[in-house]
C-alpha cells in the first residue's frame, strides 16, 4: 500500500491482549534495528488524544453512535495526518493499536446499524489501510474477564457484556475474511510469549 | 420541511451583526407568544459547545480544514440530535445562529476546497436544512472593523483579514443564489433596527 514504510495494526475485542502484543512487536522491531513508531487509537496525535478524551470520559449514552463515529473520524484524519502518514513517508514501521476496522465493529455493528456509513466516512475522509492487520483473537470470556480486572477510562466501553464480546469477536473474524489479504488471525488464548512469537513470525515473512 | 416548528438560521460574515439579529428576532418572537429556542453554532448542545472550544481555541493550524469539518459536523449531529430536532418536533421555532452554510462557507470554501466533501457529509449526517436563512449581507471592512474590535475567542477564525471576508460575503450571496427558496438577504449595513425590523418582516411572511 505505502510506496515506503509499512503499516500494521493490532485489532481485537477488549482484553484480547492486542495492546501488549503491538508494545512487544514494538519492542522487537526495535532491538532489531528497525525504525519503528507505536501509537494508539482512538487518539495517538496531541489533537486526537483530546477527542478521545471528548468521547471515552462521561456516560456511555452521551453521544449517539453517528457522532460518535464523527469524532472518532475526526481523531483518526489528525492521527493520519500529523503521525502515520508522515512516519510512513519516511520509511516507517509504524505499529498501531486499533484503527479503521475497531470503526467498522464499534459503531459500524456494536452500537448501531451503521457499518455502511463507516464505510462512506472512510472512503471519504481517511481511505488508507494498514499493510498488515494482526488480529488477536480469543474467547469472549477470557477477554471480559481480563478486560473487567484492568478497569480504567474505557470502562464504559467495556461494560456491554460477553454477548456483546462474543458478537464483536464473531464480528472481527468476519473482517478477517472480507479483508483477508492484509489480516492475520493470531489465537489470542495462549500465553503471552507463545502469541508474541506468532506474530512476530507472521510480521517478519510481511516486512518489506 | 419539518411538518411542525419552524427552523430559521442566520448567516453572514463575522461582524455582520448575524447574532444580534438572530437575538432580537427571538426577544420579538417570544413577546409575540411564540414558542421559540434561540441557539448557535457551532456548539448549542452541551457536547456541541465542548467540540466548539476544542475547534475554536489555539493556534488556528492545529487542526487540518478536513478534520476541523468532521468535528464540526460531529457538533452539528449533537445539536441537531438533542436541541434542533425536538424543538422543531414540539413545535417550536427555532432561531440558529450559523448552520450548515457556515460549514460550505468556511471549511468548503474559507480554509480549502473541500464544497463537495462538505456537502457528502451533510448528505450523509445532517440533511436538514432551515426552512429559512437569513443572510445579513456587508460590506467587508464594515464586518472586520466590527469583529475586531470585538476580540474573543473567535478571533482566530476573524484574523484571516478583509480579502478573505470579501470572498466569504461573495461566497455566502452565492449561496443564497443556489438556495434561493429559503435564503432571504437583508442589508446589514444599516442601524440595528432597521435591520431587525426587515428580518421581521420577512420572517412574519414565511413563519406557519
Amino acid at each position: 500500500m505505502s510506496g515506503q514504510g509499512f503499516f500494521v495494526s493490532f485489532e481485537g475485542i477488549d482484553g484480547s491482549g492486542k495492546s501488549t502484543q503491538a508494545r512487544r512487536l514494538h519492542d522487537a522491531l526495535h532491538e532489531q534495528g528497525r525504525d519503528v513508531v507505536l501509537t494508539r487509537e482512538p487518539g495517538g496525535s496531541p489533537g486526537a488524544e483530546e477527542i478521545r478524551r471528548l468521547v471515552l470520559e462521561g456516560d456511555k449514552d452521551r453521544w449517539s453512535a453517528e457522532t460518535e463515529m464523527l469524532l472518532f473520524t475526526a481523531a483518526r484524519r489528525d492521527h493520519l495526518e500529523r503521525v502515520i502518514e508522515p512516519a510512513l513517508a519516511a520509511g516507517r514501521v509504524v505499529i498501531c493499536d486499533r484503527f479503521a476496522d475497531s470503526t467498522r465493529m464499534y459503531q459500524g455493528l456494536g452500537r448501531g446499524d451503521l457499518r455502511a456509513a463507516v464505510d462512506q466516512l472512510h472512503a471519504m475522509m481517511i481511505r488508507r489501510e494498514p499493510d498488515m492487520t494482526v488480529l488477536v483473537d480469543i474467547e469472549p470470556g477470557v477477554g471480559l474477564d481480563r478486560a473487567l480486572a484492568r478497569g480504567g477510562a474505557e470502562a464504559r466501553f467495556e461494560s456491554f457484556g460477553e454477548e456483546l464480546q462474543a458478537r464483536m469477536r464473531a464480528g472481527f473474524l468476519a473482517l478477517a475474511e472480507e479483508f483477508a489479504d492484509r489480516f492475520v488471525v493470531i489465537d489470542g488464548n495462549r500465553n503471552v510469549e507463545d502469541v508474541a512469537a506468532d506474530v512476530a513470525q507472521a510480521v517478519r515473512v510481511r516486512l518489506p
